[in-house]
């Protein structure tokens, strides 16, 4: 590994120069802009009120019933040398103290992408956006549901690139299934790597695995940079309720030492892995993040480390879940407020639903969960694109769909321009009662940019709509989506450096026999 | 008509008693919110800077361009008496004088049903839902697009009279294009007070029609009852830019003058009808809803009135209307604002799309209507369910479709629950960390009311789901509102009143020869 790395520090040297001029190109080229700043407010669904007794309640919930870290003694060690009571795997906080801990990481970082004009900002104001995160299946209208591979995230990974309304090229964006569990980490994280120059995930499914992510990182931006530069966030999930287990503390642990940045992120499902309301459930995603934010903060304070919550409800006949509900909604905005209230970056929501094709269901639960994502202050949103059937399935339509509904999300954030242009008050000169204001000259000079321009839906007349074929959405999102990966072009990377990654993965594969798990 | 008013008169008085009972047992058995009280914030996306800009700006249009009201000369005369600037059909309003005539409009008004438990106040934090309103074409997935009957008319007017989630019957729920353009008035207004008992809307396409609605509202109220209290709320639309024509001037003087309630609502279709900008255009819709609200509280100060808007966007390229677009929804939320600063209920929004199929575009489109239509403040919803094809035709399937998300619209709107129970601190003593909660005593005492239940939304597995037929969401609404219909029981109605509304009808029936416009 260290052969590699110098290696990789060489080349560096000589990219520096080209790379500098080939971002600079695109930057200038670049018509998207590499985040979203939010000029809409927040929606306050709790009162301060409600969000104190919030609070108090996680606390009482970490000092009473606590947290269980399995698996990691090391974390337990952490966790009493930091003041905690700590019985077997279970860790008690003295009221405070995970606040407290947790209160050395950062209200925002930069997460530098190899091509610098696409670097995105994580806080405050700042909404990026990632694709579909973690999905065994794929799907599109001509082959149906299958198994994904390396090919089909390839593709996301082309498509997300591709979009001018996506941040950040993402993590798991499917499954590839074709390669051994082992291994395929290595493939994943190389795609996002060569064939997108956006911010991108890194593997959190063992603690070898991240570390793999950061060597691959420290090659691609050179041996030092990490230390002072984030340029991977990662998903660490708890395993609610109140536990975290060690695969994913151990990853979080490598990345966090690296400096790298995490998202802390209880995955619940109301009603089974938390109370059946949103306030307890709220309650429990806070005890369970400031837990999980403590312990970034032990390894390495001033870490980065994002608020995350992943919070759905469950069909509480079926037991299946749910998405797109009100309840959801209002976890989501709820969520927002104790983010804030902390002071850390905050990730929740995406186009989530529990289609299994992309219809109107699939439509009405992604547009529930994408507007309240928005209100609801999220600086980093997992799942913006691509989601379909709770997860299971990425699905190439709803990617193309979902990618115009972020298009339009980016003007619905920006609010409403109130320059003297925008107030237009001379086309009310030029324009008596009852006229028209298509020919007038504020129109003309403004109509190129007026409105966002839809690359899926059809407002054509049902007359040219049935000559054109009479395709619905996904028939039309299904032609978008092949133009995009027939248009696609792959950023361009230093041929060194590129061999440096492979040479570093081929020799990792070598290393040890295929897994399935 | 006198005598006919006589009789019902005449009738009402036996009426009374039973009436009443009959109430009080419907009032016992409803599940049913007759409206929402909205729990949840406002979004203010405008500045109090830049609500003042354009109040300022409105009144400058006011001031210097006017609004145009024409071939109605007694409009005229009551604005020059008010003190404006007549000339011609053209009225200039001095600064300040329409918000001052708009003043004696009412903050709030109960619109009265004929089941006193279903009557709705609309206004302040109240959320009225009402169903689509004015398609020529309906259509269903086994029929298709086709022009709409009065049969269709009833089976929207059934289809809202069965859902909990719609509060207004509305009005033209579809166009019955098979019955005489003058007389099909009447056997609307009838449908609604026949196959509902919930409030409804007036006819507004002729001064006549207006009177004949609220003819009809005396027999089926007493020859009183209107005098001191609102049934009828109707549509009143500005003919944008800065025109008010007679049929609609004449229609909100009959309804203001008889104390019922108008919805004064420049149709804009930004772009086209007003200025290419947000700003632009809600200062062009406030000047023409100030004028318009002028002129009903000049008819009869005191009479309700709604701040209405509806606005939308044009595609610059095909000069299509757009619906669901994020300038449509910034908008939504501005003009909300202006509402309030009025102090005028509000109307906006709706389940709006340009889709022709209730498809993911129909259902992306309608979503991100619907949200913002909430988060505004909107009082008043009409197209809450049904609207597809931008207005053109109302779907069966998308009635069924949205309804459902009303239903969800109504969990959203009641915000977080922070009870002690809600709080669910209990539970957490019970499950253990890596326990799960659908066993425990607090989901068990919670789980029946604890997740709004989608009545459309398929949440099973791939496979249960392609064992039941593999139905996409249409086809599963397609089912339901077949349900709905067959399951629907007409709500009681006073023979003799009903004896009186048939004689009225059939009388001015008769009085008239058919006529195509």
């Amino acid at each position: 590994m260290a052969q590699g790395e110098e290696k990789a520090a060489t080349s560096r040297e000589g990219r520096r120069g080209r790379e500098a001029r080939r971002a600079q190109r695109l930057q200038a080229r670049a018509a998207s802009v590499p985040w979203i700043q939010r000029r809409v407010p927040t929606t306050e669904i709790l009162s301060p009120e409600a969000i104190a007794t919030i609070e108090a309640n996680a606390e009482r919930l970490l000092e009473e019933v606590g947290i269980e870290f399995r698996d990691y003694p090391s974390a337990l060690a952490r966790f009493r040398d930091a003041g905690c009571d700590v019985q077997g795997v279970r860790v008690r906080f003295p009221r405070g103290l995970a606040r407290k801990l947790a209160s050395t990481a950062p209200r925002e970082y930069v997460q530098v992408a190899r091509n610098p004009a696409r670097s995105v900002r994580i806080g405050g104001d700042s909404l990026v956006f990632a694709p579909v995160y973690g999905s065994p299946f794929v799907h599109d209208l001509d082959g149906g549901r299958r198994y994904g591979t390396i090919e089909d995230f390839r593709n996301f990974v082309k498509l997300a690139y591709a979009s001018p309304f996506m941040h950040h090229s993402g993590g798991t964006v499917c499954e590839p299934v074709d390669l051994p569990v082992n291994k395929r980490h290595l493939e994943m994280v190389y795609a996002h790597m060569r064939w997108s120059d956006k911010p991108f995930m890194g593997s959190v499914t063992h603690p070898d695995r991240a570390r793999d992510t950061i060597e691959m990182c420290r090659i691609l931006f050179g041996q030092d940079f990490l230390e002072a530069n984030t340029v991977c966030t990662s998903l660490i999930n708890a395993n609610s309720p109140l536990v975290w287990d060690s695969a994913m503390l151990g990853a979080a642990e490598a990345y966090a030492a690296a400096n790298q940045a995490t998202i802390i992120t209880p995955f619940i499902l109301s009603g089974a892995m938390s109370p059946v309301t949103v306030a307890g459930t709220l309650t429990q995603a806070l005890a369970e993040i400031l837990a999980g934010v403590a312990f970034t903060q032990l390894v390495r304070p001033g870490a980065p480390v994002i608020f995350g919550t992943f919070v759905s409800t469950l069909s509480m006949q079926s037991g299946a879940p749910t998405f797109g509900t009100p309840e959801a909604a209002l976890a989501i905005y709820g969520a927002g407020q104790l983010a804030r209230s902390l002071g850390l970056p905050f990730r929740t929501g995406g186009s989530l639903c529990a289609s299994k094709v992309p219809d109107a269901q699939a439509a009405y639960e992604s547009a529930q969960t994408l507007l309240p994502t928005l209100f609801a202050g999220t600086n980093f949103v997992l799942h913006a694109a691509g989601w379909m059937e709770g997860g299971l399935a990425s699905s190439y339509e709803k990617f193309a769909m979902d990618l115009d509904q972020l298009g339009m999300t980016h003007v619905l954030a920006g609010g409403i321009d109130m320059s003297e242009n925008a107030q237009a008050f001379e086309a009310f000169r030029e324009v008596a009662p009852g006229g028209h204001f298509l020919g007038c000259a504020h129109t003309q000079a403004n109509f190129e940019s007026a409105f966002y321009r839809s690359s899926v839906a059809d407002n054509n007349s049902v007359e040219q709509w049935e000559a054109e074929g009479a395709l619905d959405a996904p028939r039309r999102a299904n032609a978008l989506w092949k133009r995009m990966l027939a248009e696609y072009e792959a950023p361009p990377i230093d041929p060194g450096v590129d061999e440096a990654l492979r040479e570093f993965i081929e020799r990792r594969k070598a290393s040890m026999p295929d897994a399935t798990h």
